[in-house]
Order: structure tokens, then sequence, then C-alpha cells
């Protein structure tokens, strides 16, 4: 898609807005009844339904649960199933490291060896994090030539390394055996282009064993989800458009920060978030806003708090129509149902609103209408397309 | 999709059914009309829709009218573009022959030729099978060194061989000139690979020749549709199931033998088939139930009997829900409209039932409500997807 988005389109004064509900999607817990989304009181979201187009977003294909990198990709119009983010990046974007292209991030758990070097814990039972963190600080004593080394601390026994320096493939084989009794496996590359990040990660382990020797709580550590930076085209080189992420989450920040958004703002709440979007109004083309409630509270299985979190979604729709976009999308990444406690296949209400869009007949928004709402169901990868049309800013595909 | 199915399942106990009904769409036959599945009492399927979700299920692209073959393909899950079963293979299929890696079949047609050897009917004027099949037996006898060959009779003047041995391509040009008053073509080998299999069908020809020289009937035959067995990967490898099929006619048996499901039972009317079902319940994850009748009598353009044979159709469906499946779905390889007496492209009526399945608020199950079903217009190869997501069987895609 994104040849045509490339060859076709255009710019222009418009403003459009992404704003992404996180595993909006849900499912009624009793019989007959409506979905969360369906359940709460969003009189802003049925207002701009009315005027609006919905349908059903599919993340990636049917009956597909995608996690948060296929799920945001393909809502920011790339292939989630050609562009597929590398566990050791994606950890790595999730805790706000930027990595450069030319990187290779690790995920390491921090382990126990006995006195035979064999693991005794593979997660080193658990370290909390308060301890294993000055641990992983420890590490970034390491030193190999001609490569930069970053240490990062993540939650109790996990932490990220990230290789920076050339000539780094990011094809290695994990060294955790995912066995106890026996040793560590070594980093073995699975190409010649990995060769040297092989040989770089054997040396970080071997001066990492040394460090932790004496360690009790952790000895020593694994490697794992070995992988270079994604190769994404920018927002700027595929549709022309200045984009700018307005979230709270490192990971979500990192998700933007990949397909060359800028991150604006510091913002931890809604209101906040909507006061961002407010000042770099002029600056940007392109706003995606992350609003990551609906989402945990499906995880926690809380049907009525995501209702609540929904309603205060809702509740921002007026800070974002003041602003007059000429494209208004919301949906979500993928669905996260309370009934089901975790991400689900379940296909994405969506909405967008334009003053183009062809309005379908339905005047509230929610699962049951987006199904025969005038989006029908699509692939989430194409609403992108969607909203450069609605702005004007799509030429014509041949004469 | 296998790259995914294969490494996201994951194994638990749940069960899944998929109950075929063969060729299950229609059209109406007068105006305003129902289909015939609209037009036929089905309280059982109407209960389902009821607590399901319906949509209409495109068995290769839309316009595409499919076989059997693929239209079942689609049904298991595999693309029937990329996976295509050779005419040979699927002849050889439909008689219930057994194929296995490496075999190479063949549908021959018993012809006549005159004292110069040129092609004086190219179908020994459909000649019947009770003076086929022995003159096919006959042929029995001939030897190829190295070669395993079967030979099967099938319907007046058709049969089919099987050659076995190793290092037999597939692709081998047709003898059969499509002409007559002219000789039959040699087997020309279309790749290096075939070359054997080229010389052995030359050989066979040569005794066959002999053998059925002085034969009034049929003096000679033609090969065509060389195929070797489809390479498929099987249930347990792409979906983790243990696969069960419940089928009476041998072609759908021969059907999901390719992708590994085990044959069970030896029912012959669909009583049976839910007798053998309950049997085999605790032995298999996935059951595959194959009904035929929906087809046949549209194939004969019969429209009350088709809706007659879709209300016994229905009439199974306590049998499967009294076993409580996690998943149930009813579908069709493709739509056999009365109307049309074949085989037609239009979008197949398919239910899909578990405690997530998003319900849609419909309570009758038919084309009509199925346009505005909660599973859109989908392709095929998509239902298994979802029939593991639904089962709980499938992991996240991506973190």
């Amino acid at each position: 898609m994104h040849t045509l988005t490339r060859e076709l389109h255009i710019k222009n004064p418009s403003k459009i807005v992404m704003l992404v509900g996180d595993g909006l999607g849900g499912l009624p817990i009793t019989p007959g009844g409506g979905t969360e989304l369906e359940t709460a009181r969003t009189p802003n979201l049925d207002a701009l339904a009315a005027r609006g187009v919905q349908g059903l977003s599919i993340p990636v294909k049917p009956g597909i649960a995608p996690g948060s990198g296929p799920g945001h990709l393909g809502l920011f119009g790339y292939d989630p199933l050609r562009y597929q983010i590398g566990r050791g990046a994606l950890e790595a974007t999730g805790i706000g490291f930027e990595m450069q292209p030319g990187d290779v991030a690790i995920r390491c758990n921090f382990c126990t060896l006995d006195s035979e070097g064999n693991i005794t814990d593979r997660r080193a039972g658990r370290i909390p994090t308060e301890e294993s963190a000055p641990l992983a600080i420890r590490l970034r004593e390491i030193r190999v030539p001609g490569i930069e080394i970053f240490v990062e601390p993540v939650k109790e026994h996990r932490f990220v390394v990230v290789f920076r320096g050339p000539g780094l493939g990011g094809h290695v084989k994990d060294t955790d055996p995912q066995a106890t009794g026996v040793p560590p496996l070594e980093p073995i590359a699975d190409d010649s282009e990995s060769q040297k990040t092989a040989d770089v990660a054997k040396e970080f382990l071997k001066q990492a064993r040394e460090i932790l020797a004496s360690e009790k709580k952790a000895n020593f550590h694994t490697m794992r989800g070995f992988a270079s930076r994604p190769d994404l085209p920018t927002y700027e080189e595929v549709y022309g458009l200045r984009a700018a992420a307005v979230a709270v989450y490192p990971m979500y920040k990192g998700l933007a920060r990949l397909v060359g958004m800028d991150i604006v703002g510091q913002a931890t709440t809604l209101e906040e978030q909507m006061q961002v979007l407010k000042e770099a109004w002029d600056d940007y083309d392109f706003f995606f806003i992350h609003f990551k409630y609906t989402d945990s509270t499906g995880e926690d299985g809380n049907f009525d708090e995501k209702v609540a979190r929904t309603e205060q979604l809702d509740s921002a729709i007026p800070a974002i129509t003041a602003l007059n976009p000429d494209v208004l999308m919301v949906t979500g990444d993928h669905s996260t149902p309370a009934y089901l406690k975790s991400h689900s296949w379940h296909p994405v209400p969506t909405l967008l609103v334009s003053d183009c869009c062809r309005p379908d007949p339905h005047t509230s928004f929610g699962e049951t209408n987006a199904i025969t709402g005038g989006l029908g169901q699509f692939e989430a990868q194409y609403l992108m397309l969607l909203a450069l049309s609605n702005a004007g800013r799509m030429g014509k595909f041949g004469a």
C-alpha cells in the first residue's frame, strides 16, 4: 500500500486525529447484553457516530489476536504480517529506549547458576526490581571495543541490553536453554551478518559472569529475543504527514517513534493529553492519541471499570472537536473484552468523521451498529488510506 | 496463515465441530422468495443463530464457484489457490483410493482406435460400467519393474491408474489429443523430475495396447490429469488438533485424509454419523461432519427436496449440542442453488457459536441475515482461525 501512498499523497493544511482506545472492542458478559462500549454512556461518541461512519477493523486477519506492536502497526498503516517487531526491539521500545537503525536489542533475564555453572533458577527467584536494577546498572561497566553498549533495567529479573555499532545483524539464537540443571547456551549467529553480534554477546556474557560472580541473588543472566530495530518507513515518507504522538506510556511512544512520529508533551492524564494536543496543533498534520485504560481494565476482567474508562474516553472528545480536525477517527488496536481478560481477535469498532465520509444511518457507536456501518469490516492497515482520502490528501490512482 | 497457526496454536481440552452442509447456500426461485435455507423450517439452527454469530463465507474469491476440492480445502483453512489438488489426485481421492506421498494418479478414459491407430471415439461410446470395469481390472496384469501400479475402475469409460515408486514427478502432458481421427499423444514430461513418470506411462500404454488389442468396445485408453498427491501439512502440524472426519462419501473422506484427519466410523446416514460422532468424542479435538444431500438436491434442481434435506440437517443439531462442543460451526463448502443446478460462487451462510463469539442480533439462520451478521463476509480460509481462537487455542500474535 505504501507504494501507492508514496506516489499519490498530497500535502494540504488539513488535520487528522486518530484517537486510540487501547483494547476498545469488547464482549457482553450477560446473554443479550451489550459490550463495554455499548453499555457505557458515550454522548460525544454517539454524536460523532451520527455525523460519521463506523465499521469494524480487523487488526491483522480474522481470528488473530494481536499484541500492542502489530495492533498499532496495523492502525498506522503498516502490514503487521510484513513488519514484525522482534521481541528485543519491542522490549526496548516498551521502556522508552530510542533504538537507532543498526542497533540490536536483547531481552535479558537474571538467573542463578550452581557451582558447576548449571542454571538453578532461570528467573533468579523473580528477584525484586529494587535489587535487580542496581545489578543491571553494574553491567554498564562492560566494555567491548568498537561497540556502544546500553543496559537498561526493566522489572524484576528482566533487563534490556542494546548493542550499537557497525555490522551488527539481529539474528542470534537465545542463550536461555529453557531448562534448569544445564548451563546457559552460547550465543550462536543464525546468519553470517550476525556473527559479530554473537561475538559481542559472548564477550558481554564473559564480563557479566565475572561482575556477577559473587552475587547471591543472581550470579548470571541469559539473553533472548535478539532483534534489530525494525526498518519502518516514516509517516513523512509514506504519507507526507508531520505526525505527533500524544501518549502516556513508553510502549506507545516507542511504537510511534518507530514510524517517525514526534513524541510531544509529557502528559500523564487524558486531560493533559488534550492540553498537549492543543499546544501542538499548529505544528503537525497528524495526531495519534493513545488511551491505555480501556485495555488495562479489560485485562483485569473488570467490565464495569472498562465501561467507566470508556466514558472517560468519551469525555475527551469535545476537546478534540473544538480544534475542528478535518478527519477524526476513534478506534482501538484490538479488542480486550473483560470477559476474556486478554487481547482478542474480535474486530474493533471504528469511527471516522469528516465532511465527506458518507455517513451511515447509525446514531450511536458500538460493536453491533458497527456490523452494519458504512465502513464494513476492513483490515486495520487500510484505515490510514481512508484518513488521507477523507483529508483530501490522496490523489487519484491511475488516469 | 499456517506460519502463524504453527507458532501460535495452544493445546487445551476444547472440542470443535464443523458441520458442513455441502452446497448449503442457495437462491430464491420466486422473486422476493426465500432461499432453500430460508424456506426450510430450521428451529435448531435458528436457536444457534440466536446465541451465535453468522456471516457469509467466500469459498475462494468473490465470483469463483469452487469444486469440492477447493471448497473443502478453504473450509479446512488451506488457501485453495495455493494448494491445488491435481485432477488425477482428486479422482483417486474421490473413489476412496488412499494416495501416499510420491504417488502419481492419472485419470484414464477408454477409447476406440481404428486400424491406423487413430482415435474414433475418445470415450469408447461411454461404454457401460459393467463392461468397462472388467477391462480396467485386466490392466492390473501390467508390470513395470520397480513400480507398483494400481488400476481402479470408475464409471463408464473412466478409470484411475496410480504409480507408486521412487522418483515419480507429477508433471506429464495428457495423451488425449482432444480430437478424433488422430492418434493418441505420447506422455511427455513437463520437467526432468517427471521423466521417469512419462517413461512408466509409456510402458503402461504399450502393454495396455496389447492387452486391449482384440477388444471391440474399447481397444485403448488415454491418460489425463497426471498429479502427485498434494503435499498438505496436517491438522496436527498446523493447528495441533487431533481431527476426525465423519463422512459418508469417499470424496470427502479422501479430502479429510489429505489434511491428516482420521476417518471414523462407517456411517451411511446422518443419524449414524451422529452416533459415530458421539463414540469418537473423547478421542479427538476437531470433528468434520459432512452432509451431502444439500448439494445433490441442489444439483438436481429440486428446490423442495433441498429444503427437506436442509430440515434433515437441522434435525441433527440436538445430537451435536448434547455433546457441548466449545465451538460449533455450520457452513457449506460452496452454494448449490437449485435454481442453477450447479455449484455457484455465492457466499455461503456460516454460523459460529461459542461462549465468546460476540453474538449478533439475528435469531434465525439464512443468507439474508448473514449479510448483516457479525462475521461479515470473509474468505473461508479464515474460518479455522476463528474456530481456534473461539476455542482458546490461539496465542497472541506479537507482544
